[in-house]
């Protein structure tokens, strides 16, 4: 990464001959220096992905002059596309529940710079966490879910996020599932984790059938939330090792070790905009 | 392992106290050196497991007079026990398709006499791998599968593994249902592997469901054959890593490597007496 | 774990037919109920390890009475060994110095109450997180050190440590290097994690050598420290993937990331008995 | 990979403005399909790095056509480059000495399908694998290394591996150093396997030494041969966890697992044209 910042262009379109060329004879045209550049031809569905990294002082203009001048090649190519400038921090809101080694783990990696972000502010349905959040400087909420008036709960988290110009939505181990008018206005900006199995396990106390089952390795999966529960699209996966001696107990700590640091790699490739949706499932250009 | 070999006692039982004690006593009184020991305690079933390798030379006896003078502590410890000698090979019996790479990797192990088994013959419903085996000194056994006359196969099978003296059938992706009775025939004796993924997808070309889901890890379960279709207890598992630019293809391909290696560790701890049922799951004293 | 504890026995001594049937009888007799148990043997130092849980309200007397009953057969065999009640919380004292992602992960988990232990206190050769650990409600002790007088320093830590009663020491990335003394005076009870490549490498900046060498993997090391410096018996060790985008920053976060897991588990075997000196090396009964 | 085949086409050049834009405008003016593309930009060292692929029948020419129609624009960004066929398929000789589990490995994917490539021929110090070898239909050669004379028998390896028009060489675990003039003669051309450590061991018997330390991973290590021995650059690294119970037989059981997952891996990200050589390190685009 260049020490004056980066733009970071994201697309995606359909596939055809010509659009690199295209796009990359207009930034060499202005000057601009690629540090990282991605591409991805999905020949199911015919679309095509890239990612760039421009270094900003290579170019004469600002983001918005880039978009300006990008969008004539975006509309010829009927591209979904996107840029973000690194110097700009992303703003992302934090939701959890009553477990905290999610939040922890991200506020520890916020604290020691490793996440150069915003977090405008942490909401949850318990108060447990409020002193903890407070003492970090940033806002927390309360906001109870009565499941009688689900949809005025998620009014107010929606206005919350809306006031603090959120672009991302961590949900930290957030127990309560979200409206789907929720999640249909946000989509790509809420991520979520959970525990994942080989194979999978339907219903409750999924780490009760996993021990009952004697699986060898438990799992965590991070996935962008659609109104579909636990079925959007992933952006990482991962499993740690646990044997007979594991009993419930055991197997929800080996859980909580690889949601944390699922979650963390998850939300990276999110902020450095290595994702992009691909209906169902995503392109990380990792 | 001690030049001389070792024998390996492997006990299931009710839990109570003095157990350890009671065997350790008679294996002490007659001598016995333990190499290796494990225990294992399911607070759930109230159950009590148990591993022991003594070297064959530190005792006064061979494997008969073992068994007969250990039957009066496991009959008053209501023990499902067995009693192995290193020294004496167990035997193999591999079942295969049209797939290779797990019977590749089986006699590359066996040749190299890191699997110190013998092989009475591989058996397979294709032609394909007859020459391959037979170069080995191995019999080739065809039995096709004729879907309106299963029964007759597999009896066909059976009487193949009772004549040679079968000790484990490894299904090294054999791709046929076995019958319930051949299932129900040799508990914990047949070994199967096949593709697992977070979460699981059940029916027809999984690897391609996997990747319209778009996971980031493809894994395999090594499991105990039970008239219950891949649902056997688990006796291992593993992952690999995979990305958006991994097709059906490749999702095989990588799937492949994991079956592979995954069989092989997984028949081992079986051959090595390192696994004992334990209901729907087992215990592996790895 | 039964509810109301386990008393966790600990024992190395030369090997010799007997040990186990000596113990498990003297456990059987006062009607100990074995939780979980775990045995070694070194073929090559002749020397026998062994770990057993017992459930606390199955014995007839307290840790101290257990003390002085073992004691006979402990001498009768040569044992090192130790005892340890799991209703006594250990007292980890923590040592950091500008680097928090360590001591951010370890108060984490012991808020969340995954780790059961006291900190009586964190010390450190910086000020920067003394806001942080006293929000948790631990005192924080600043010790800078100068290179002149490294031995008064460490007398202050020393003074510390024993004045804490602490049991271990965890160097949760402490970037100074401990006098041999101190090293001496705590064997088995100081823990350190650091960075650790294949292939290693040796000096300054080993991140950077890693860069310039190309590898593929960063991992880390948890260790208990002797004189030697980071040559102690290893407890636990991983891996983290990178590759050729990875420049040394990136290679320095995914070090973090792999540090602090395998210092959070190398920290819990030591706390749970589960490690055992061999000499040179460990015996991690997990 | 699109049926008919693609081009792929690999750069490393000085970095500057402009090299995406010439390249891809020269595919796009001839209609080429990019099938798959990664960028790279090595900041110290100032250094482009790019791989293209390129669907064979969306170009109006064959890959000699290419060649010289792109030789104009190599020369003006001072590339090192070159272009493959996937219809031709790469000559790879194995050298194997008296381990055969990577051997057994490699021609197991090679009849397979897994790898498309032609073997010529395979090469050892000893006859032990001459019967396994000759049964696939591939030529043996005996050449035995007199340490007196080793020119001699490198000049015929090098030889045979000329006149059967090879383009890699694979150390499959051949356990005889190569002369420093064969190194030179092939670079980036010959891959070897070799075990890994956490850290590091030098000498003889490192399994020994890796057990002496009570190493709790053991790895593998895959990279191109240079005359400093086992000092080329990286292509692919992975390990394998291993604990106090793995005597060095079980080190090394475990080291081979690892060593032939890795040569087959390393292998084909250089035959699918993944590796670019980057001074003492490689880029490999995944």
């Amino acid at each position: 990464m260049p020490d004056n910042g980066c733009f970071t262009l994201t697309v995606s379109c359909p596939d055809r001959v010509g659009i690199v060329a295209r796009v990359s004879e207009f930034l060499a045209r202005h000057g601009g220096w690629i540090v990282e550049a991605s591409h991805h031809a999905d020949p199911d569905l015919a679309r095509f992905f890239m990612r760039q990294q421009i270094a900003v002082d290579s170019l004469p203009f600002d983001v918005q002059t880039f978009r300006a001048r990008f969008a004539k090649i975006a509309s010829e190519f009927h591209m979904d596309w996107h840029i973000t400038d690194s110097r700009i921090k992303k703003r992302v809101v934090i939701m959890v529940s009553n477990l905290g080694h999610c939040l922890y783990d991200l506020l520890g990696r916020w604290r020691s710079g490793e996440l150069n972000i915003d977090i405008p502010c942490v909401i949850s349905n318990h108060e447990i966490f409020r002193s903890f959040v407070e003492w970090h400087g940033i806002p927390f909420h309360l906001i109870p879910v009565d499941p009688e008036r689900k949809d005025m709960a998620f009014q107010e988290v929606t206005d919350l996020f809306d006031e603090a110009h959120g672009d991302v939505l961590v949900l930290a181990r957030y127990m309560q599932v979200l409206t789907p008018e929720m999640c249909d206005r946000y989509p790509g900006q809420i991520i979520n984790i959970h525990h994942s199995f080989l194979p999978g396990f339907i219903g409750a106390r999924p780490y009760h059938q996993a021990y009952d089952r004697g699986v060898k390795l438990v799992g965590a999966t991070c996935h962008y939330v659609t109104s579909e529960l636990d079925q959007g699209p992933i952006i990482e996966q991962d499993v740690i090792r646990v044997d007979h001696s594991d009993g419930p107990t055991e197997l929800v700590r080996s859980g909580r070790d690889v949601e944390k640091s699922v979650l963390a790699r998850g939300l990276r490739y999110h902020l450095e905009d290595r994702v992009i949706l691909n209906g169902s499932k995503t392109v990380v250009f990792r």
